[in-house]
């Protein structure tokens, strides 16, 4: 099946999270994500939802590589967030760990990430 | 900190999932409990939510330990999500990978996967 609408969330290579620590991380990105489509956009998180709320994770080499595919999005007047951690294990408080996007059309989604492996 | 409200999500030890085949199927349990618990029980979802939606990830050895804890969970009107692997990679389509309850009080939740180690 071909999905007309996904969410992608970006994490960083350079982190080295634990499994555990590493999908929290993603979870906090999907759950902000999907709530501010909802919010703001409720056509395309409808679709998307409908569809089954395809997620794509993939992976850059570090915190730098956010910024412009965040400024990417917001052109696309899609939604970005990047998480920080909370917690007080394996990183400081408030690193920067996840970066999420849309969820929105695919062909527009691919236009921001189509350059990043899947993590 | 101590947060009141948490939602707690379930991995399976027998899975050997990659990382990020782990963090989709976590993120799609994150989703799916919190949008249905902001219909359900929009004062637990809002309460933990302005908490900062803590999200705990746990393990379990096998499929088998999901239906207790999601029995214990409808018994205290939690939501709790099963969720299916839809893709066709790593595993076989329709595999149960993650147990998502959720977000509730605390100490609902521990009655709950008290026992269960962190993943």
């Amino acid at each position: 099946m071909d999905f007309e609408y996904k969410m992608v969330i970006i994490t960083r290579k350079d982190l080295n999270l634990s499994p555990g620590k590493l999908s929290a991380q993603v979870a906090h990105a999907a759950v902000a994500c999907t709530l501010q489509t909802k919010k703001k956009n409720p056509k395309w998180f409808n679709k998307w939802h409908i569809e089954g709320g395809k997620k794509v994770i993939l992976t850059a080499e570090s915190l730098d590589d956010f910024f412009p595919l965040k400024k990417k999005a917001e052109r696309l007047d899609i939604v970005s967030i990047i998480i920080e951690d909370a917690g007080h294990t394996e990183i400081p408080q408030g690193t920067k760990t996840v970066l999420g996007i849309g969820p929105a059309p695919t062909n527009l989604i691919d236009q921001i990430t189509s350059d990043l492996p899947l993590l």
